[in-house]
């Protein structure tokens, strides 16, 4: 089934403990294309830049199938950026430089070639825009996945409740949920989002995995152990990327294909905080994907035969 | 298998956000006890109480198989008391007061009856004691799993890895592992730790789980989400209690056996906090345990098909 991956394609320049870039490829757009093209092979991005962007990131884009005809260049404009720094725990980060540039107008146009789509990713973007790009579409797809964070919650409550009624599945972190449902439990945190419109919510809790809620089954999927995060920057769009990636490719919007869903999003993560940027994300072949596959399943596999 | 559990059996006076108790009933020893007790009926209990300890509450100890021969109690002296009040997010607790008594000067004394125990689970308690208590028992359990906390990393680190070097499992929670190690990643932290002697050790992540090791493997168990934490006090102890008696039940050691008792001491963990103290503990029906076991199959049960 096609996708349609709607979010930021900018410049990142990142500093961690383990070192420093230049301005590299990133945005949640540029993320959650390059996950889902590991399932499917129809993924369409609408995005903006500025003349500034370069033809080679565009090129890589498109080897990994991802359709660009929706990627608007503006002339004479700059590309979003933005710049932060890690602490040494990697869970915080100073938020260094962000230049709106072309994204302080995006208005998403949708070419012919995308209408139809089965599959619709809103990666991390304005609620307003994420609501325009659903009324664009002739026809509603078969599953809305959107991401969001904190930032709307602050500045665009009641846009992002609006939007938020039109979606199937959330994606947002622990700190985000427990902020919109003003719930420190989870569990309930959940059942005040769900009320609020997603038939289904997924809780991103970094290092310590995902859950996935509907309104009466809870799935749990952990992050994978690691040696070292190199970069976290992306994992959380990588994560929703993969998911919706793998349920387009699939097509079956089950709870029990949206448990094997999460598994491969957070398989996906775990490569992208091993590189800068989305490095390690655009090296993988399929055996390596698989193998991580693996690692996850044994990781949480176990026996117990019940009375 | 026979069991014995050393540790504490103290009072503890807990204040959390949803009311406080009196002087009732703790400590890793019964905490530990009371857990394993749901899976082996030969549980041994090897403590120390004042002459304040009441009746009824080794007569609660005894009504769950638990076998208080070992439990001295010192004539006009006072138990161990503990008490805390646990922040909002029950994360975090100030301890309100520490009153060791007879805990001072604590001399493990093994009734002949639990010579021969093959399991020994050494619930936190000062390191020297730990130690002492493997050295009186005349042959080497089969397992001995050691519970620990940072306090005793920070006044008797030397004692710490001697003992550590004694046993075949460690079980402390993730700062703990952070402290020991001097590493911030978790799987760095365990290959240092295990390296120090311990053959498998279990990091507990409270909200967030448990990830068991050894030299090759990995395991993650989940938290079961909760509605509400009502007092995680013994959390930790009811864990590891579960996990030994789970074993000694068994009389597996193995690492695949391994992960199926860690499932069972977190779904034991998961009654202890819904009520203060040990009160859930002391009231489970097997049903209700097997229930909830099932609650953590269905929570991290995915099916994928690997090529």
């Amino acid at each position: 089934m096609s996708l349609l991956v709607v979010g930021t394609v900018a410049f990142d320049a990142i500093e961690t403990p383990f070192g420093k870039t230049d301005k590299i490829i990133g945005g949640s757009g540029t993320y959650g294309a390059l996950s889902a093209s590991y399932f499917t092979n129809k993924t369409n991005i609408c995005a903006v830049v500025g003349d500034d962007f370069l033809g080679s990131d565009i090129k890589m884009l498109n080897k990994h199938g991802v359709n660009t005809e929706g990627l608007q260049i503006k002339e004479g404009e700059k590309s979003f950026f933005w710049s932060g720094k890690y602490h040494n725990d990697m869970n915080t980060r100073d938020t260094l430089a962000t230049e709106l540039n072309v994204l302080a107008d995006f208005d998403p146009v949708i070419p012919e070639s995308y209408q139809g789509c089965e599959y619709l990713m809103l990666g991390n973007l304005t609620p307003q825009i994420q609501k325009t790009v659903i009324e664009r579409l002739h026809k509603r797809p078969k599953l809305i996945v959107m991401d969001t964070m904190n930032f709307w919650m602050e500045v665009a409550l009641d846009d992002l409740k609006e939007t938020m009624k039109m979606v199937d599945v959330l994606s947002i972190n622990d700190e985000e949920a427990r902020q919109l449902s003003g719930e420190h439990s989870l569990v309930k945190a959940a059942q005040k989002i769900i009320a609020l419109g997603p038939k289904v919510l997924i809780i991103k809790k970094g290092e310590h995995g995902a859950l996935l809620f509907n309104e009466n089954q809870v799935f749990f999927a952990p992050a994978l152990p690691l040696e070292d995060v190199f970069d976290p920057t992306g994992a959380g769009d990588t994560f929703a990327g993969g998911f919706i990636g793998y349920l387009a490719s699939t097509n079956d919007t089950s709870f029990e294909n949206m448990k094997r869903a999460i598994i491969y999003g957070s398989a996906l993560a775990s490569f992208c905080v091993e590189k800068f940027g989305c490095e390690r994300l655009v090296e993988l072949s399929d055996e390596t994907l698989n193998a991580r596959v693996k690692e996850f399943i044994d990781l949480v596999q176990f026996e117990i035969e019940m009375a």
